[in-house]
């Protein structure tokens, strides 16, 4: 990891150790040099990684100041982050209800919405400590994950996919909209027919910009709450 | 307007109006500036903006793509942005059911979750072609804006803020969850006691990171979609 990722990440610790809240004034540049013992651009581009992941954000003449803790937000699905809910939550169980392989002419692939052709479906509902949390469907391209499975599919995908496989998991999309639960997903989800739902459907991609996972979640309502936030200025 | 923002909003148009997709390669640099005409820096400087924005990815010794065509989410509310609903539904009536001012003691301003106090407590229903969209409770800090009317709430806020009082409109936060109606929200939506919807709480801040508008939002699951996307590697 760069030099300036892993004070970024000490920096982030010392917030949440710290508790500290938004509109706390953080130290200067040379305080953060001599506290942590990097060199000044290091703290620059530390500081500059922070606010574009929207922890700080800096005033003109005023000095930086924290936006938000991160520590704050563990109960939140963080919508613009690629890490998923296993960043946040750790106590995350997993049933696996589907694994199968699919073989589709490529035109049905496309028109499905699949990743590509061959693909690996994968169905799962995933478990926290007040319930089902959940229901996941995902189709994997085999171009870029040639290989799942029971096994992988019961802990995190995403973590086989950056440590066995040794790829970068690089920006997603996600799509939502609010719906009412089938028979079925109510069932899953230990709710009623009819209830309401969050469904997301999320495109993942890797470094060369290949999409690897296409996926549509259905979140229970009682248990999920989500966060997203604007960049500083770069979205503005 | 900085040259380079420019440059990035005329790339925009270009990918909109050509229709481009995704995964489609882009000119290169050299062939940008004949294009455009601007200099190699500026060229670079625009494409960075719209990597970070989403609008284009990089590949390493491949070239520069689509990332997504803005024109495809029209009918989507970008929850990365700041510009609201405004930006992208052009048609949207507004109906306002309240606007008064509140001066609360300090600590009950905290307590409420209100920006500060004085305050005004603005309720509106945004209207689209295809009905109600969503209700839009606020609160505006007196500090950050100082005067609001009638005539004012009726159109947008936003750009008030922007080009009457002249102040920058830097970054927001949003907590969501899905909710059920009740009654009365339900008979603003023009919909059922019960049915769904998505509930989002979201903080405005200006240039100085003073927070100047606390609102929350109940949207319409019949005729709202959401759109959300990580930035590239800055959140990865």
């Amino acid at each position: 990891m760069k030099k300036y990722k892993i004070l970024a990440n000490e920096i982030i610790e010392f917030i949440i150790e710290k508790n500290l809240k938004r509109g706390y004034k953080l130290p200067k540049v040379n305080e953060f040099q001599q506290t942590f013992g990097y060199g000044k651009s290091t703290v620059l581009q530390a500081l500059t990684l922070l606010d574009q992941q929207g922890i700080i954000y800096k005033v003109q003449g005023s000095g930086v100041f924290v936006r938000r803790n991160p520590g704050d937000l563990k109960e939140y699905v963080a919508l613009t982050e690629n890490l998923g809910f296993y960043s946040n939550n750790q106590n995350v169980k997993t049933r696996v209800l589907k694994l199968e392989e699919l073989r589709l002419p490529p035109k049905w692939a496309v028109e499905k919405g699949l990743p590509a052709s061959p693909c690996y479906s994968v169905k799962r509902i995933r478990i926290k400590e007040d319930g089902p949390f959940v229901i996941e469907h995902s189709y994997y391209s085999q171009q870029s994950v040639p290989y799942l499975s029971r096994e992988i599919v019961e802990g995190s995908i995403f973590s086989y996919i950056r440590q066995a496989l040794g790829k970068d998991i690089r920006f997603s999309e996600k799509y939502m909209h609010v719906v009412k639960l089938t028979d079925e997903q109510a069932e899953f989800l230990q709710l009623e027919e009819n209830d309401p739902a969050l469904e997301i459907k999320e495109v993942f991609s890797l470094s060369d910009g290949q999409i690897f996972d296409v996926s549509r979640l259905v979140y229970n309502y009682k248990n999920s709450k989500f966060f997203s936030q604007s960049s500083d200025e770069i979205l503005s």
